[in-house]
């Protein structure tokens, strides 16, 4: 300011590179791993978790030698969006990531399951399944894996390729689950969790998760049983832990005049309700005859939700999960879209592996307004593509400063649960939590929502 | 797929770097340089612009050698939050970007021009002055120069760090000012031009602007004259170039009813008509009995104006200015969340060098939905500080794909505009456009809005 001191330029100069060549970030290589995923048998409102489930590994790699993970749903629609948009990406820099829709909706966009998908309006677990939530859902897998080959490349954490954290750790909170001790059967991978059926049963669980993890959230995945009990759960988890944020979410089972008997209920120990009942409408009718605040995963899971949404203060609470919303920087824009009117944002979580906690964790610390413990599977799961777990201490996880996304490859591991997906004779590549039900009840079908 | 091909991990490894030597990213030091720009006699509702007009050139210099330019508004309450946030960048990384605007608030949350600014409400060309307003125009120009420094160091264009170009060109439009033919007094420097006060005078500046520069779209700074004048304008703009895109703007100097009667006028030339009236309020009265579009950097110039504005559907296009929103990734945040809602984006500009407008290309080049032609006053400044000035064809700037902004500071022109602030006697520190005015009109003063 005290006047101009003249300096000689002194730009870096660019990093050598033989004439012709590509820029270190061009995108070389894509693989596509499915693996399918041991999962404990946890009950929902469509059924119960198939002993395995798919998920798809996807290894980006550049011309400078970096390889970016990633990680999304690893069912068969998904599977036959990412394959043309995996040979799309060859000759592409890490750094384009605004034109990956535009490029996904060239090459999925006629797609036998992209094109169908309009029509499949079953619902399940995150709402309406459209053409571009498939396509969403594909791509951020590998907007994930371009992030973090671009930080390994530049030597940058993959948060500090969205701005920088904001916090150094960020926390999660226990998933409780109803469950059985085992799938039917003797099927899939056995845990010493044990059953848990009934409010007791949760307390106990939840009680290992705090001891394990240190979690002082906890949220309950209801719609299984009749609100009672559920309602009961709810209460032996406020006596066993008091003072601890709870949640509670039924998927959208219940109708109206349910969802307010239960916000009624339990509106002076939950911190919030999830998704009581379906549909923007219903929520909106539950919201304005109640002061606990709602959060959805369901009935707000693309951007063109919202509007309807938030207009009607429908939801208080969205519950980002980057899968859905297309990838990192599309959540930090849906956290920019609830700042902007309000509505306060969480994460939602679906069985996933640690690349995914990974980037969850990573776009979780630069949001500036996180004002909830993240949902995460992550403790569900016993097996992984990791060299090393990522390891919750006192219900938070470290936010890495390593370059990329801080998370190793383990080959053999991958191998292993690739050749599982091989090895399966297609029933568990798609997950199905109804068919998985069956196993047990044969004459299982998805209840009609409102079920209660 | 077809198989997991077992490879050699050969993550490349990061560059060399001395024990406890910093990252090249390092901010080492940050250098501010007010200046004093030459800005023709331009009129609006205000008064007129000053013969020189005040901007900050900000350069971040990293312990990796790169030099980042940034550029923002450069009056002294602007000048007053500056200093202490430059002191406050030394050591962090140009990476650190979410965290801005909590420093920003630290250190300059109790400076006298913060805190007395919540009481400037003289509104002014950009709305209501608020602390959190001017501490958002001042980190914009730091966020810019921090990105274009990380730019440089990763040889990588700005466009790239904001998830990359969409387009290739960002088209500017033509922006019409009544003005006099000189400034009173002889002040400041001449220019060709000539008076343009009536509507040959705005139809002869338009073809020149069209004959120079290619420009399509043409803006008219309105709200100088009686409406009926400045209708009159738009209507010899729309004979001499039928099919044209044409804007007015007369700064919200109308009431509902003018506005109204404005918009019946014009309604089949105009594409849009720019803050025709004062406060969210009015806006949403006139857009509520029209279908010509409103477009605003008045009304909503802040996140926290949006949802109100939004939710009345007061607005239909969306002005952003990357000064007044907080940065180039606040401009990307604001456009997610008018594409959210439907309503449509294009860009604001005030007087302003090569700096801004190469900020303002790279992030416009980045949003996917940008809906009419941009805003820039850059033709009108015959000066910058760059080696060599940013040239319009065909109406649109190449978006450059070099290393950061792309622009090199010229120093001897710097330090001849700074030369020209130190020398200043204070009276053009601070622009003041209705103090301009007076020195052809002694008895003037700001006119109460709505004027007509």
């Amino acid at each position: 300011m005290d006047g101009h001191r003249l300096r000689t330029e002194t730009q870096p100069t660019p990093p050598p590179r033989p004439a012709g060549a590509p820029p270190p970030t061009t995108i070389t290589a894509v693989h596509l791993t499915p693996v399918l995923v041991a999962d404990p048998p946890l009950l929902n409102v469509q059924g119960v978790h198939q002993p395995h489930t798919p998920r798809l590994i996807i290894e980006v790699t550049t011309a400078g030698g970096a390889t970016g993970l990633g990680e999304t749903y690893g069912d068969t629609v998904y599977l036959d969006l990412a394959r043309p948009l995996a040979d799309a990406l060859i000759g592409r820099q890490v750094t384009e990531l605004n034109t990956l829709p535009l490029l996904a909706a060239e090459v999925c966009g006629d797609s036998p399951a992209a094109t169908g998908a309009e029509d499949v309006t079953a619902g399940g677990l995150r709402g309406v399944r459209t053409a571009d939530k498939l396509r969403l859902s594909v791509l951020s897998g590998f907007e994930v894996a371009c992030l973090d080959a671009w930080g390994r490349h530049a030597g940058l954490p993959v948060h500090a390729l969205l701005g920088g954290k904001v916090r150094d750790h960020v926390e999660y909170s226990a998933y409780l689950f109803y469950r059985w001790a085992a799938h039917p059967g003797g099927r899939g991978e056995p845990d010493d969790w044990g059953a848990a059926l009934d409010p007791p049963g949760i307390v106990t669980q939840a009680r290992r998760f705090r001891d394990t993890y240190g979690f002082r959230s906890f949220k309950l995945k209801g719609g299984v049983f009749e609100p009672a009990q559920e309602i009961a759960a709810i209460r032996a988890l406020a006596a066993a832990f008091p003072g601890h944020p709870l949640r509670l979410d039924p998927n959208g089972a219940w109708s109206v005049p349910t969802s307010l008997h239960v916000a009624r209920e339990l509106d002076d120990v939950l911190e919030y309700l999830e998704d009581p009942t379906s549909t923007t409408a219903h929520m909106a009718e539950v919201a304005s005859r109640t002061d606990l605040p709602l959060a959805t995963n369901m009935c707000v899971t693309t951007f063109a939700e919202i509007r309807e949404a938030f207009t009607r203060d429908a939801v208080q609470v969205v519950l980002a999960d980057h899968h859905y919303w297309g990838g990192l920087r599309n959540t930090r824009e849906l956290a920019a879209v609830c700042r902007t009117f309000g509505v306060a944002l969480s994460m939602h979580s679906n069985t996933h592996l640690g690349i995914s906690l990974a980037a969850m964790t990573h776009v979780a610390a630069t949001v500036p307004d996180l004002a909830y413990a993240c949902d995460t599977h992550y403790p569900w799961q016993t097996e992984d593509v990791l060299t090393e777990r990522l390891t919750f201490r006192d219900g938070r996880l470290p936010v890495s400063d390593t370059p990329g996304l801080g998370v190793t490859l383990d080959r053999d591991r991958l191998a292993a649960l690739h050749a599982r997906w091989l090895a399966d004779d297609g029933t568990l590549r798609d997950r199905d939590d109804a068919a998985a039900m069956r196993a047990a009840d044969p004459g299982w079908v998805v209840p009609q929502v409102p079920r209660w």
